[in-house]
């Protein structure tokens, strides 16, 4: 049996959904998209996991900055770093996106990719999200791990592109979403090989490789996936390049945007929210054809 | 039934190959190795396809330089593109390969992947290989392609990790190999999202993004993959560190190295094809474990 979206409601956006779906799977159909066309890209932080009121990734570079800063005292001038050692959010929200990551970016400077994740893996097994007090691993919406399935029944082959940290993202992708590194695109830092003593590691920078937010984003999905996606989900103006790159395909296509308007269920933010706000993609979604999605009229459940 | 390998002969390398994939889909075996790790890598130029006397991108790109410095008067004066135009081989062999791509990559600047890769592909369908007087997408190797259907027949995921430029390979990766666009690696250069008018589009830029040789390739395919392959074939020093990547993974792993001795069927060419030597390769394989695949010895043809 095939997969269904048990935790949507009937509405426009499901209604929305399930014609796209079921007109690019019809063959011989006007809407009909061959199987290897069928690329999704959803956004992680806000649209698949909660990112309110700050990243997990933040919150778990936090925890590593002091050792970082003791490595490498320079930083400890960084602005960006201060704000964040003495947790002030007021400050962070004041600077622009990419210099708030730039600390969570570099906490793997000198790792290899699987001590990175070791580590990514650990902090998730005991840390707590400041909101809802459970594991973030357990902040995942439970309503997109359905899409994400039901799309993949239908043939579709489903990438996240994340402003977060690639490796990060990647530590958790298989095992909440069911997306396989290789299908993961993110921000990333240079690395380089390492062959000291015969033996061949990839050792992280500290340097930024892609910031991959706004423009970015449908850059780093074409370097990355080669083709045009015919859906995408977002959240927040990071993500509105992306949705206008899957609006201008030739074929059937499907642009989604998140907007958390449950402060009951989960939290109600939109273009006050300075680290990742929606606004302009919000003012944009009815004039180009995104389909505005509401955590309140849209999904019986947030979490699993 | 499942692909064999009838264009390779019995011998050591053929079973080297047998016996790993063999060990690695045995359930509960000490070799056995899960489906989603089962990641293979290979080069393409000389190793997937005819690289000699130069690369197909190339001659690709002699053609359009034309039209390119037209358009760009300041590139004539670069050394690389006036070897190029003049044909003169002595001085682009004392080049370095990344000066010797860099004219490959800039043909495309300001034109959109689609665009570039309709060039390509009507560039394909009427010029000839200078050596072997038949097309150039004919000029693949036969037993390459039936090792990739016998890969992934044993639930390998096969990737391209090309120093070539990533639009190019993608342009006939599917066609000629069975490896999605999104399962390629390569070269690239920057490219800016462009929203003119209204429509959004990936313009590519004549900046260099990364070249996909020597140690630059680990660190690609860590960067597109995330995760170590159990499996590298490659044919010069620039796929060394990608070999040794692999070699460096903690459970069983292969890596291959084609020789080009065979210069009645192909050519023969390795330390002294400065374009693109196997050399430091050749010295390290014995000692490192990497298997060397003759073309004389161990394929029965060549092309399809």
């Amino acid at each position: 049996m095939k997969p269904t979206l048990p935790s949507w409601n009937n509405g426009p956006v499901r209604s929305a959904i399930e014609d796209f779906v079921s007109g690019v799977v019809a063959p011989g159909g006007p809407q009909f998209v061959a199987p290897s066309e069928r690329i999704a890209v959803f956004d992680n932080d806000g649209t698949l996991w909660a990112e309110y009121p700050m990243f997990a990734q933040v919150c778990f570079s936090h925890e590593k900055l002091r050792e970082l800063i003791v490595a490498t005292p320079a930083l400890a001038g960084k602005r960006a770093y201060k704000a964040m050692l003495a947790g002030d959010m007021a400050a962070l929200k004041a600077m622009p996106k990419q210099e708030v990551f730039e600390p969570a970016l570099a906490v793997h400077a000198g790792m290899t990719v699987p001590q990175f994740q070791a580590d990514v893996a650990e902090w998730l097994g005991r840390s707590q999200h400041p909101r809802y007090q459970r594991g973030f691993d357990t902040c995942y919406y439970q309503p997109q791990v359905e899409l994400l399935e039901y799309l993949r029944a239908h043939g579709f082959k489903t990438f996240i592109a994340t402003g977060g940290g690639i490796e990060f993202v990647r530590a958790v992708s298989q095992r909440l979403y069911g997306i396989p590194p290789e299908q993961v695109i993110g921000s990333s830092t240079r690395a380089k090989f390492d062959f000291a003593g015969g033996h061949a590691e990839i050792v992280k920078l500290a340097e930024l490789g892609s910031f991959d937010d706004r423009d970015e984003k449908p850059v780093n999905i074409e370097l990355h996936i080669g083709r045009r996606p015919i859906l995408a989900f977002g959240n927040s103006d990071g993500d509105l390049a992306m949705l206008r790159y899957v609006l201008g395909g030739k074929g059937p296509n499907l642009a989604l945007l998140l907007r958390h308007d449950d402060d009951a269920r989960e939290a109600a933010y939109d273009r006050d929210f300075h680290v990742s706000p929606l606004d302009q993609a919000l003012d944009a979604a009815g004039k180009e054809g995104i389909h505005v999605v509401s955590m309140q009229r849209d999904w019986t459940r947030i979490f699993p």
